[in-house]
């Protein structure tokens, strides 16, 4: 059994108001194209295949097309509804496509429904588990939880009670796992840290094919595996390097590589001065990528974003970097609040007297600071 | 082949604000069961599936589930799309829900699709024709085409050449056949009129199974029909019986019968005083239906919607018709404005001077008015 896993596709998503359509029909283009090159069986999609509940019917025409295409190559097809996408619209007629390969998983039922994909290379069953807020757990599985946690490790319950027949058992989810690395492009599934999930639930399994997080990692053991997104969906992500996951599982063994994807423009930050940069931008072959600038020149600039896009047409966003220094420096001292007090008593000791404190005088003020203390545990 | 011909579902629709959305439960469950009554090969959908191109979540799931009972029933399904459908949204993942037997047509494409239906009493050949604007048709068949009435002729053209080896052949489409009778509840497809087509362009087929207009009815032959909404839109139809269309093709003859549905709540309009009507009320079987009420009474009723709701839980929408009179009166007199200038300076004259114009002065103002006229036209 040979497949692609990827996520986080997030078709009809925008980058600072830039529609990424073509972008993104021109990854999904490639993936087909790798798909068909290694001879995959199958390609799973763990969630946040659109990026928003309702997606806009371009998005909607796009997926179809890849399907379309993905299918007539005699490639099967596994997508799970992330946080992202709407469970209902998304699982609509899912039952009618199972027959051509297809199988779309949107709101979570009571029971999993393991999928057997056949393959020459041996078979395996995929446990597709969209994305369910504790809350949907609870009901729709008629449980006690109250976190992300213990919402994934009920449905894995399901996972090993069921019977594959000694044949490899590969889990799809859509998640947080704890001490993931996040991008500034995922949504947080809950406030607080609280949607985190040990990778530790996901041990015992052939693969665990994952969705959320837009970098690829692993967490865990190799197995237990973000694909990442496609696109970088954000600047915080610019040094990534996005990729799809290809496995394969023959005698009790999983092999995993990672296959690049080129984006038609990537998303850099681009940082000096004007000048500089007007005059790098005539020889640079990515000038028609997606770009943050950060301008160094402190003095003030007429229409500085026309001129950028005259050499780079698609700067999406514009810092004046230089300009903003004074305002810098309010944001460093705002740092000093967190040093705690003895520091910050000891900084405007020395800044009043104009000379350190003694050794006497940092005796009294930790004593006078620990009793304050103290008084404030009393209460 | 033997099939039920429905259309203008428009699932998700709310009428004065209220979800109709158990009544549609209601009904279409009485479809899937009169389809298996009746042992149909397939059901068609003649457009306007859905009332809006982004149904909402419990719309869609609502859809799923009719598609599932009668898929798993083996009934065939075709359904267009209509002026109200999203036409990329319905038509996600068609290719991949053919094998199952449900066939969704959304967005036209430039080539007719004509479904094959296999049936132990015969087979017959589907020509499915989704609601297009002419400038749709225009681009997509690279046709010159400029009305309704010439994109239509031009997709018919196709099913006229296609060679449907001897079956039986049958058109659906979404349109307005010229002298076709409207409801208040149909969003009309162009304005002014230029969105009828005449029925003659339908003449030759076995059958035409149309949507679009919401009351059951055919025009030129019987065998090219509207089989009408499945519930009452608005009150304007509230004298209709609602049904869905029984079809039987067999060696060379179609035989038509319509299979009435029966609401959960009627639709109707309750005309009365108002004690008048809350005595009937409490005898009234159909207490609980739609109502528009019109009350008669003459004075101020306090909280009459209240007192009403006591006993009419869903009344939707309340006219105080007796209030009004002195208001239409006022409508009456604007309509005085209509009646021409002679007729309006008559009126005043005679309100004026109480007493009406003499022959010598009729004479005056009609010579002056033809002056002014004159001046008028000149210009």
């Amino acid at each position: 059994m040979k497949f692609i896993h990827t996520s986080d596709w997030h078709i009809g998503r925008q980058l600072h108001n830039q529609s990424l359509l073509d972008d993104q029909r021109h990854v999904l283009s490639q993936i087909v194209s790798l798909a068909k090159t290694h001879e995959v069986d199958a390609l799973i999609v763990a969630g946040d295949i659109y990026d928003r509940s309702v997606p806009p019917a371009n998005a909607v025409a796009l997926l179809d097309e890849v399907l379309n295409e993905l299918i007539a190559l005699g490639i099967k097809v596994i997508m799970i509804a992330g946080n992202h996408d709407g469970h209902e619209r998304l699982g609509f007629a899912a039952r009618q496509m199972q027959s051509s390969g297809l199988h779309i998983v949107g709101p979570l039922t009571a029971e999993v429904s393991p999928i057997h994909l056949g393959s020459a290379s041996g078979d395996a069953v995929f446990y597709p588990l969209p994305y369910a807020e504790p809350a949907t757990v609870r009901q729709q599985l008629d449980c006690q939880v109250s976190t992300h946690e213990e919402a994934m490790a009920e449905l894995l319950t399901q996972v090993h009670q069921d019977d594959s027949q000694g044949l490899p058992k590969v889990v799809i989810a859509h998640c947080f796992l704890d001490g993931g690395s996040e991008s500034e492009s995922e949504r947080p599934l809950s406030i607080g840290g609280a949607d985190k999930i040990s990778p530790k639930l996901f041990e015992g399994f052939d693969y665990t094919a994952l969705g959320h997080l837009h970098g690829p990692q692993y967490k865990g053991t190799e197995q237990i595996r973000y694909s990442g997104s496609i696109l970088k969906y954000s600047f915080s992500e610019q040094h990534q390097h996005k990729s799809v996951t290809l496995v394969e599982l023959a005698q009790g063994e999983t092999s995993i590589s990672l296959l690049p994807i080129e984006p038609l423009r990537d998303v850099r930050i681009l940082e000096g001065a004007l000048d500089e940069l007007l005059a790098q931008g005539v020889k640079d072959p990515g000038r028609e990528d997606y770009l943050m600038v950060r301008l160094l020149d402190k003095h003030a600039i007429l229409d500085a974003m026309g001129k950028l896009r005259n050499v780079y047409p698609n700067v999406l966003h514009l810092e004046r970097t230089g300009l903003m220094a004074a305002n810098e420096q309010l944001a460093i001292a705002s740092d000093h609040i967190k040093k705690g007090e003895l520091e910050m008593f000891k900084d405007f000791f020395t800044q009043v007297s104009g000379e350190p404190m003694s050794e006497a005088q940092l005796e009294l003020i930790t004593q006078t600071l620990d009793e304050l203390h103290k008084g404030e545990e009393g209460r």
